[in-house]
């Protein structure tokens, strides 16, 4: 099948002017803007990233495509172009065949492709005896030089996030959700970000990365924690408390970003992206993480976070 | 285990000038020679591409960089870097636990990661319930503007192949090969090349996609086709004879380049690289891929290439 799923991938992709070999030769030849390359890899599997039994192969690619420019939007990179390697079940899955699970999987990649700039320029197709891998590498240009890296973060830096909405995105916004390149880069332009990474694992998992990449630590204000109504509804049924779920739910994909306090101060007052933008608490030079309770006291915050098996 | 990996990569992989973030970031971030990239992608599945049962992880692992190597040769393209994305059997394989394959496929790696400049900076590491998955994308730069392509073979070039060993690759060959990148390097450096590309699925197949995608055809001289020992042992077994076998079967990662008549002299005359290098026969106007048997007569070659399930 692969030498057909070729040929209707050279007629269903566009082509962006900066492409000068897409899919169909050895390699693809993609012109950049400038002599540095930010690339990050994810390699999703059902039943781990998604459930082909219930998610469209659709959702599913885009995902693939979505999770990779959240981590390119992490360094505050402009996205340059994607290649995308399937492992696809012999028997197919969905109901559908294996060719039409992989066009289905691309298709549900362009129209983030086209949103972000990100232009799918090759790949590989294979079929396997188990479950379905979508394999994606993305690559982009730094916004800036140098780029933002996670280990930047200052004792005294307020801590940030992106969006209004932490917890619960398994019920359904992990295969829907916005990747915050526009943000991230909007951000980077303003001021000077110290650290960012995207929240794949967890608010209080991805936060202690944070602070040990920088050497630092962090006291999070429990009461300024962004709760998304998805994790209220799942803590109805967990038990657990719907701050629990927002501070160690995996899959926000919003970031998570160190900022001077001045800085800090003047973009909440006038934000550059719409998207909401919340200060959580501060970075300190002692390497405890906290958490601040309402009433004050200041509690370990565990790192809960949602690991993959 | 993915954070005990990342921990033992980052202690484990050299870190070149180039990188300027390597693994354990959101992405990796990378100096090139100059703002063009040559990208690749293979995904490789235990059964498919090698069987874990009779092949240790180290030769894997290689491979799975290998064939990211020969797919940059083909473009003449200076490898600069890779990443790594694996899928994991949550119960190990071949007497390993996962966190154990996941070390040897790197260690197997690192050798050819070091001979050819191709640092491996980043990627993901997922447990499966199905077969082991290693994707690796590789990038670089070409050597060369324009990019040698698969598509610009002219009527009249010589077909010639590097190497001169085609065939019975299964035995062996596919797990221990030298990716042609500095053999690329030099015949581009010495020659104009028309197109190139590497032999992955098998001489006949290949060379109908190159014929195809330049519009042309070909004769091939059935006793220039050099056909190697495992080709030759092969046929005792299959039935088949040993041409057929260096003319079908896969994973050579030879190159196939096409070149004008002088410069094919020249090349032969004087031949850039160690690894021998031969001509097969010639392209030509009419679309028809021919072989010319021993005694003059001239039979449509069928595109019997090995292609993966």
């Amino acid at each position: 099948m692969e030498l057909d799923f070729v040929a209707w991938l050279k007629e269903r992709l566009p082509r962006s002017p900066e492409t000068r070999i897409g899919v169909g030769d050895d390699a693809a030849v993609v012109d950049l803007d400038r002599p540095e390359l930010v690339t990050t890899a994810d390699l999703l599997i059902d039943g781990v990233h998604f459930l082909t039994a219930e998610h469209g192969p659709e959702l599913i690619g885009r995902k693939a495509l979505a999770v990779n420019l959240s981590d390119l939007a992490a360094m505050a990179a402009k996205p340059a172009g994607a290649v995308v390697s399937l492992a696809l079940p012999f028997e197919g899955c969905a109901a559908f065949d294996s060719s039409e699970v992989a066009k289905r999987l691309i298709e549900g990649m362009l129209p983030l492709a086209d949103e972000f700039g990100c232009p799918i320029v090759g790949g590989d197709t294979n079929t396997t005896s188990g479950p379905l891998v979508v394999a994606v590498t993305a690559f982009g240009v730094p916004a800036q030089t140098p780029v933002i890296p996670r280990c930047g973060a200052q004792p005294g830096d307020w801590i940030m996030v992106t969006g209004s909405q932490l917890g619960g995105s398994l019920t359904g916004h992990h295969l829907r959700f916005t990747p915050r390149v526009h943000e991230a880069l909007q951000l980077a332009e303003q001021v000077p970000i110290h650290a960012m990474m995207d929240l794949s694992d967890g608010l209080s998992l991805d936060l202690k990365r944070m602070c040990l990449a920088s050497e630092v630590g962090a006291v999070v204000e429990a009461t300024k924690v962004p709760i998304s109504a998805a994790a209220e509804r799942v803590a109805r049924a967990s038990g657990r408390s719907a701050l629990d779920h927002a501070l160690s739910d995996g899959e926000d994909f919003e970031l998570l970003v160190a900022v001077a306090p001045d800085e800090a101060r003047a973009l909440l007052a006038d934000p550059p992206c719409d998207c909401g933008l919340t200060c959580l608490g501060q970075f300190q030079s002692d390497p405890a993480i906290l958490l601040r309770q309402p009433e004050g006291t200041e509690l370990p915050l565990s790192a809960g976070g949602y690991q993959h098996r």
